[in-house]
């Protein structure tokens, strides 16, 4: 069975994910997103980013990750400037679907832009966890970048978090004519069971 | 007190509102929707949108909404051809601005790209309410075009509903200096009580 690839992102409500010059200072840390994190680290045993969010991570004073592989899909970093990672300049997608059927624990798959594009128009991701964040952020690094193909998803988990954040975990549906899943709603109670009329309801198209 | 603005829209988890020859069939019905937005239309009684959502209501067989009253802002739509709406044809931002301190009830704004843009850079809108569809539709309609500023946000709530939807309201930050509001989580147990180590948790840039 393929290996689970699993794009792991914090993004802003308008689904940015750093402003344009790359800072991500807008980024919100609490002890609930940690926790969170630990188990969504927990069956992963390797990482695939591209250039730019390896950047950004280099910047941060980061690089690779401990205790997994880390593949960062590039043309131009030389791999002996490469810290902790190894550097790809073959096609990332052929690269990736090949590692998704090796033998191995689970792969997150980090960024966004061109290189998450790439991945969603090749069917490689399996699910997506957001940690979006209350802020509209105008510009920067988009996630999520033009696709040329609708993908269906089902919502797995929707945890309001610290902050006003709220981790979002979505799995990716691979056959669009099978029939919708039923949503688990973890952790979350059903409200809103007012017994007001609902009469207005037919004026709104939303 | 001015009158409070709300966006109202539903969205693609890549914040498109509409495909783009601006259909909609992707939209998700459900009860609990439209007890939802019944709650919602309750204290309005003004609509304001941008000609591009005027128009895409006519086409589902709509125009302007029973018992309020709808204005429609284009200078190109002659106002003898509108269906139960007023044609304004002079600046939307100064017209709501005035339209904010008349009196009356709560305001719907609907729409998005360029009139919700010059919306938010006003700073008219104070609440934003989105029905989360699980799909990303990789073109269309934006719901945020950039902004020349970042807008900050306090989530009030966030609801998961049936098929996957999530209802998410946030209330706008008009003082960026003011101290972070504690997030009401209405509706939602705090989850993740795990006892888990969250020593992985380090090496994660998320």
């Amino acid at each position: 069975m393929a290996r689970k690839i699993t794009l792991l992102v914090a993004n802003s409500l308008d689904n940015f994910i750093a402003r344009p010059d790359g800072d991500v200072e807008w980024l919100l840390w609490s002890d609930e997103v940690g926790k969170i994190l630990a188990k969504v680290w927990k069956p992963v045993d390797t990482v695939v980013m591209g250039r730019k969010t390896y950047e950004v991570s280099v910047k941060l004073g980061g690089g690779g990750f401990p205790g997994v592989t880390t593949y960062v899909f590039s043309r131009t970093i030389k791999p002996e400037n490469a810290k902790d990672v190894e550097i790809i300049s073959t096609d990332a997608v052929a690269f990736i679907r090949k590692l998704k059927q090796k033998r191995g624990k689970e792969i997150l798959c980090m960024g966004g832009g061109e290189f998450a594009k790439s991945m969603f128009e090749a069917g490689l991701i399996d699910e997506i966890s957001l940690n979006t964040h209350p802020v509209l952020l105008g510009s920067g690094v988009p996630l999520f970048l033009g696709l040329s193909k609708s993908v269906d998803l089902s919502l797995v988990e929707c945890l309001p978090i610290e902050h006003g954040c709220i981790c979002l975990t979505y799995r990716v549906k691979k056959d669009k004519s099978a029939a919708p899943t039923k949503t688990r709603r973890k952790s979350v109670k059903k409200a809103n069971k007012s017994k007001k009329s609902a009469s207005k309801t037919g004026r709104s198209r939303r």
